[in-house]
């Protein structure tokens, strides 16, 4: 069937394409009563709006342009899905950029979104962006920029993450209620913000419990499979073994639980192990993974509200940002997911 | 730093922003010789084009558009990697949209692209689009069309696809070399033309052994891990059980693991298993599954491919698709990845 204009829609009712047209886009000239006759007739004959004609009325294109590592991490898939949802209910298109975790991709990635004049960028940041200056464009062209988990607070926006503290602080808690007293922990890069946050969380839940932060139990690792088993396979030769690793993110978690069942330990009564990012793959190994869940889906939802409200102020003549007034940030409370790999069965 | 322009160039190599550009856009009026001393001089001050400009000048956007059913499915963002590796190396970046397996979202995607006047369109179809006419649209509108996988022949636009007959032909062979003689087949909606093809490879590969095509031993699953679960819960409940499972995508496959292991059987002793997809997961199961693979790389490298020679042809003032000449279709050979699921120790 040919497309539906607003042509067939006048036929339909017996009015004009003009009159359709201001109803459709709610001018004031037209009676309520009128409105809802052509929306009523515009929605039977399953009429779409041509969105380039209506935004070059609008000034706005409604779409907005997602910036992530990657769409390999099921995190970032979860956060896209959560901003996904209601994008949709209030009209707006996603277009996905991956930046592969490297500054220059991320560099090409504004450039293109905002080539493509997306109304606002929701974006996290790349593991090694050398410097900002690509998000400081986005803010001078007063494109609202919304960042979640990956932020950085001297860019001065409105952002969503989880509290990594307090998700490794719960990972740790809960291991030491199993009754593990030797607990190790696989870090990442202490460059990136989370990472560090999660090993102060780790710490601290030692150190409430009395336990001591051993330096030799504590691996700075990559965030692959291959990081994992090397890590956990240090961990295991040293003096006095760990009974316990709480690793920063699954993959590595993936990585030390393959290499533990190899050495011939069993998991979880010999060594227990908690991750974190509850990955899609988690609940399938075996034993299944416990981990920290962050709630991706609402922070996709909460950081497409905060781009809503950006996109109010702006409609209002505000400034986007306003330097005097501290940017919203939206702390999430980390879930934890326990499964077989952390629950000791005899302590 | 701020970013560098022409005028940096032309300060550093004593000439004029016109000559720097005129050389940077390889205009025929400067020699050779300036025109790689300006490009060295450009490379060696990290300069980068201003995008916008250059695509004012070319009309030409080096934006791609991809619309794929969901980068959840790791075969899908497998090929969105294979495709972002030669675009980069083209100059050309990459907007993502999924379409999450509906036509509604799929429509939406088409507009969205159109409307950022991407240079073209590289798609995997949604399982339940009732209708190409967002497709037809891209064509009328003389922008180059590729699909890959999930293909509609009659758009008549180039494609990759994957030899899904022969890689299910390849499986069962597998299953039948490892001396299983009872093979179940758990496949998907007959509409997708993937499904029907990998359950006619089965058919005749079981045909080509003698072994008789048991109406009772296929299943017509969803591509969910519980439909994975129920299917191979009623395969088990048959009079005569299956000893061996070919599952048409790894999720259903992994679903039937669960159950199969749940039941008490022992795998790949008592029941043999194979996938196909070979998603992510399916290394870190246990026992570690069996799939095909479909060169998902590949398939993004050579769309891409096929991209770039319409874009030539439109360059040529040809018209994108010529009625009379057959689009080029690219079929990728399917590759058997053997695990442990399905290697039986004890024929």
């Amino acid at each position: 069937m040919a497309r539906v204009t607003i042509h067939d829609i006048a036929r339909e009712v017996n009015s004009t394409p003009s009159t359709v047209s201001k109803a459709l886009n709610d001018h004031p000239s037209i009676s309520a009563a009128t409105k809802e006759m052509i929306k009523a007739a515009a929605l039977n004959l399953n009429y779409r709006q041509n969105r380039l004609a209506s935004s070059l009325r609008s000034g706005k294109t409604n779409i907005i342009g997602i910036i992530i590592p990657s769409s390999d991490i099921g995190f970032f898939g979860a956060v896209v899905h959560g901003i996904e949802k209601v994008a949709r209910s209030n009209g707006y298109n996603i277009l996905l950029f991956q930046s592969h975790e490297t500054g220059e991709y991320e560099v090409e990635g504004v450039e293109t979104l905002l080539q493509t004049s997306v109304d606002g960028i929701i974006a996290s940041i790349a593991k090694d962006t050398p410097n900002l200056d690509h998000f400081y464009d986005v803010k001078k062209r007063k494109v609202p920029l919304i960042l979640f988990d990956r932020v950085k607070d001297e860019l001065e926006s409105p952002s969503v993450v989880v509290d990594d503290y307090r998700g490794a602080y719960m990972a740790t808690e809960h291991l030491i209620g199993q009754g593990y007293s030797r607990i190790a922990h696989i870090s990442g890069p202490q460059h990136v913000k989370i990472f560090n946050d999660r090993l102060c969380g780790y710490a601290d839940a030692l150190r409430a419990y009395n336990l001591p932060v051993d330096d030799d139990l504590i691996q700075y690792g990559k965030t692959s499979i291959e990081s994992g088993q090397l890590c956990a396979e240090q961990l295991m030769q040293t003096p006095r073994k760990p009974d316990a690793i709480f690793a920063a993110v699954d993959i590595t978690a993936l990585g030390a639980l393959q290499r533990i069942k190899q050495l011939g330990y069993q998991m979880p009564g010999q060594v227990g192990l908690i991750g974190f990012g509850n990955e899609s793959f988690s609940p399938y190994v075996t034993p299944s993974l416990s981990s920290v869940d962050q709630q991706p889906a609402r922070m996709g939802e909460e950081s497409f509200q905060l781009f809503l409200n950006a996109m109010a102020k702006k409609g209002n003549g505000q400034i986007v940002e306003e330097e005097t007034e501290a940017p919203t940030k939206i702390i999430l409370d980390p879930v934890l997911v326990i499964r077989e790999s952390s629950q000791r069965k005899h302590v």
